[in-house]
C-alpha cells in the first residue's frame, strides 16, 4: 500500500464530516504565497478556515512568472486585495546553489533545464526580492498590503521582514 | 486593521502551543500539487500532519516550469517519491479563457503578459495533461506513483482521474 493510498483513506474520513460547498471567491480577500516546505501548514499558521484565502506555494516561496500569473488571476478575477509572502528558517533553498543543481541535473540526464532553481543565500534578502518582484509587476493591480515574513520553524512565529 | 493584521494575531496564538522544529525532509515522502483555491485545505483533505509532505499550489493546480522546478527540488534534494495532483470542481479556471484574460490585462495596462493564464475548459482533461507534463519531464526522476484527482468541493471527496 503506497502512502498515496493511505492519504486517500484519510480523505474518505474527511469527506464523512464535510460540509460544503463554500463560495468560490476567498472570503477574507487574501492571497498567501509560501514555500512548499512540509512544516508550513499555512491554514493553521494563519488561523485560516476553508474558503478564506488563496494559497500559492512553491520551492522557496519565490515569485516567478507562475506566481505572478496566480496573483493576477486571484486579484483580477477573484477579488483578493492583500498579499502575504512567507519564507521560513531552515529552508532547503539555503542548502544548494543554482549552478550546482543545474550541473547535477545535467550530469544525470544530459539535459540542462531552461529554468533556474531559484536558490538563495539569505532569507531576508530573498523575501525583499520576492516582495519587490510583486510590487514592480504591472499585472498585479492591488499593492496597498503586500507584506513579507519569515516563519520560524522552531517557534511557529511569523517575523515581518518588509 | 487589515485582514493581514488579524491573521498575524491568529499566528501569535498558533505559536503559543507550537512544538517544533521538525526535520526538513518530508516524512511521508510525498509532494502534492494542488490548485490555490481557498476551499482546498490540503493538509485536512489528505489528513497530513506538519512535516509530512511538500505542498505546491497555483492557479488551477496546473504544471508549468515552476511546478517542475519545485518537483525536481522536492525529489532530487529532499527525497520525495510520490506525487499527488489535485484539481477541483467549481474551479475559477473554468470561467474564462486565456485570450480573454490576456486581452483584459492588455486593455487595462497597455502591456501583454508573456505567460498564458493556463485556463482550461474540462477538469479531467487538464488533470490528464498536467499528469502527462510530469511524466514527460526528464527532470522529475521518480514516476512510479504520479496520480491525479478532482476534489469535489460539495462532498470533500477526491475522485481519481488518472
Amino acid at each position: 500500500m503506497s502512502v498515496t493510498d493511505e492519504l486517500l483513506e484519510n480523505n474518505a474520513r474527511y469527506a464523512e464530516s464535510f460540509s460544503g460547498p463554500l463560495p468560490l471567491p476567498p472570503a477574507r480577500k487574501v492571497a498567501v504565497v509560501a514555500c512548499m516546505d512540509a512544516r508550513l501548514d499555512v491554514y493553521r499558521i494563519l488561523g485560516l478556515a476553508e474558503g478564506e484565502a488563496h494559497v500559492i506555494r512553491n520551492a522557496g516561496g519565490v515569485v516567478t512568472d507562475d506566481e505572478i500569473r496566480s496573483l493576477a488571476i486571484s486579484q483580477r478575477l477573484l477579488g483578493t486585495e492583500e498579499i502575504i509572502l512567507i519564507h521560513h528558517t531552515d529552508c532547503g533553498m539555503l542548502t544548494f546553489t543554482d549552478d550546482g543543481f543545474t550541473q547535477s541535473i545535467q550530469d544525470e540526464t544530459g539535459l540542462t533545464p531552461q529554468w533556474s532553481a531559484e536558490a538563495f543565500a539569505d532569507l531576508d534578502t530573498d523575501v525583499r526580492q520576492s516582495i519587490a518582484r510583486i510590487r514592480a509587476n504591472p499585472f498585479v493591480p492591488k499593492k496597498d498590503s503586500v507584506r513579507g515574513f519569515v516563519f520560524d520553524v522552531a517557534t511557529g512565529k511569523l517575523n515581518e521582514v518588509v
